[in-house]
């Protein structure tokens, strides 16, 4: 296992078998004791997001706790970054008042791996979503999902849906897949939002067609930028060309699941009865995803 | 008791008599030990305040972590809802996180409630203010700070004074003092601030008869937005009308207490000489405040 | 010792032998275990900050959890601020919730002596930063980075260089400085920028004249302010004339140390390789920050 994990890329398929497995464990159904420990007492995880989120902050926040470490959420731009301190800077500070994980999120690319570099050789860094290349807890929790619902992953058909060419979900989604060996990857969307390149799969700009006999469907959010910028019609149009409705459900392999990374946008990419309907695993999404973090985090601190 | 705290009119009077009695317990006057158990320890209590408020969100911070529990702060504004989540998908996710308690503050009507209709059976939410209809917490601290000073509640006058119109607390507060049997309950304001219904009690605008006689007096914050609106005069002209100070406090009964929710316009609706001055009971309040929300967590988030 | 700390002025030299005595057993290096304990268990410290700092309030609420206390963070500007609650009753409110100690940062002076004069006996409270005057905390940091590098404190000479006349780090560092003993002590910087009074120590306008031998050299950020209402020349000047680079170590006693209390401009105040080279004590200081701020809440809040 790499001391950080910056991107699904960085793992190789034992690696991400075992963290999907510890992973497992820590999985506790909503109404359930959750699961908690002290294996990460005394350590401190910094949360550095640099663009907001509710979920995916709140997520790590949890999963940090859960096993006993103290964490610092840090809004950095109300801070620091207004007096000009460095990114650098502000890490290197950190680092001295015994942080041990910096979880980071942010809109640009590369920061993540510059300041896993920069680091000492006890700190981790943790990729929270970064430009439109990597959220690798995310790529983890999509898969764990998965295999909560289908086994094994050899015969699965899965279909990405939207803007996969602008989304750190799909890259890391389908690094993921591909580590885990599904028979069949699609990238489904209009042509102008389907990567050109950096992403496997068959390109499939009908809707219709794409998820026909897909074991599993993951949908992206769309962003409302993309229709300001004309890359794809309005919200209707899009939803009528590419959203997951109760007829196309009806085009998907028996058994098949629904994904969403959340937040969604109800009426554009997915219908509410989709998404609240029973095909739907976005809410086990979110449950895996503390587990996952939690994988995360123990795996990389644990004392060498 | 309900398995949620949105209106003191869900409560009975044997439960409103068991949350005050087990929050007596929970005080402690400030110097003195506070009281710690573990009693939530592993359960989550998200803080979701849609309005701003430092002393509310801190108190029930406070309470939860007093008995062992993880607190989420969530600070809406600033997340989900400007990528345009609805609030129901926003608690959904956290619901899958594991979180057992939302506490809601919103400054429109019937979130709370919606939200109570639409979580998971062993979810709990609990109203920490909600438009000028609820806000339950409130209504039980004024009731134990009142039953501490007073015993009895059979023989009490108790005069709200201010715009009960547009609030909660008043609401609150004259909800729980009918269940509690006070003798006569008194609404004092200019006409144009007082209900015209929802508010059980006797109107009255001259604020010298209002008061006259009273064993407590509830002083209510005055929205300088009333004052542009014109409801009401200019803040000189309301404190002389409807402000407490030390000569209206001869008017009181002997050993009359007088409240104010906080936080205080001083020298609008009272007068620093008695919101500062023996009959006060406005700190205990805020002590009483932390006992309450630890009673009511605790009572809601029991294992059943 | 004081009940509070509000000043190193407060100090006399036993107890601030005293408190770095304590810092020091509490010092532990980035990638050692941190030293923990319960000493302040059931005890609370709300951090009000009312000027924006994450390295300040991320060493405090660490230093406070690490002894086991529970911490509020308040974002004083974004709430009852807004509604017009005046300092005092925002503090009293916070003290009938049962906080124990109030570390408060603000850009105008004398709001913590205010504080200080105001709470109830059991109550602390520490300047995290007074407008120019007042860090107390960074001065104490700055003597154990000192006395950690240098042991005795009686042959040392000793340059701040900068903004003193603006500089609460200057202030505090001298007077703790003067206390422990140095030998000189030297104020080096643009006239403009010298203090009138309040600083002991011989003004020096020549940087290399002023730095010249000097066993401790503390660089001050220069504000960007400054520049604008044209106390000081442009950045690249300044450097020129008050900048820490590689030639004017040279100038320096053999093993001096080079300090600064962060945020760094960096090539304005400080090249780049001074400060991440072998002079450098900058994270020492960020490191020790921790410690002198556990000391401080232990000493301010042991049960008497």
């Amino acid at each position: 296992m790499t001391r950080h994990l910056i991107s699904i890329a960085d793992l190789d398929r034992a690696a991400l078998l075992a963290l999907l497995d510890r992973a497992q464990r820590y999985v506790a159904r909503p109404g359930e004791p959750v699961v908690r420990n002290r294996s990460l007492e005394g350590r401190t995880v910094a949360n550095l997001f640099f663009e907001a989120s509710t979920r995916t902050r709140a997520s790590f926040e949890l999963a940090a706790r859960r096993l006993g470490a103290d964490v610092l959420n840090l809004d950095i731009n109300l801070s620091s970054t207004a007096k000009g301190e460095t990114v650098r800077d502000t890490v290197a500070t950190l680092q001295a008042m015994n942080v041990d994980a910096f979880v980071i999120r942010h809109a640009e690319s590369g920061i993540q791996r510059m300041i896993a570099d920069f680091v000492a050789p006890h700190v981790s860094v943790i990729n929270a979503g970064e430009s439109h290349l990597n959220h690798p807890t995310q790529g983890l929790l999509d898969a764990l999902t998965i295999r909560q619902h289908k086994g094994d992953f050899a015969n699965l058909v899965v279909a990405i849906v939207g803007d996969i060419r602008h989304s750190r979900v799909a890259r890391s989604a389908s690094q993921a897949l591909r580590l885990l060996g599904v028979k069949e990857l699609r990238l489904v969307g209009p042509a102008a939002l389907l990567p050109e390149d950096g992403v496997e799969g068959t390109r499939i700009t009908s809707m219709d067609e794409g998820i026909r006999g897909c074991d599993v469907v993951m949908m992206l959010r769309i962003q409302k930028e993309r229709m300001q910028a004309g890359s794809i019609p309005d919200a209707a149009a899009y939803h009528r060309e590419y959203g997951m409705d109760a007829r196309r459900l009806a085009l998907l392999a028996d058994d098949a699941i629904v994904m969403h990374p959340g937040p969604m946008n109800r009426g554009v990419e997915i219908s509410d009865e989709v998404a609240d309907g029973p095909r739907s695993v976005i809410l086990d999404q979110v449950n895996n995803g503390v587990a996952v973090r939690m994988a995360v985090l123990e795996t990389l601190l644990e004392r060498k």
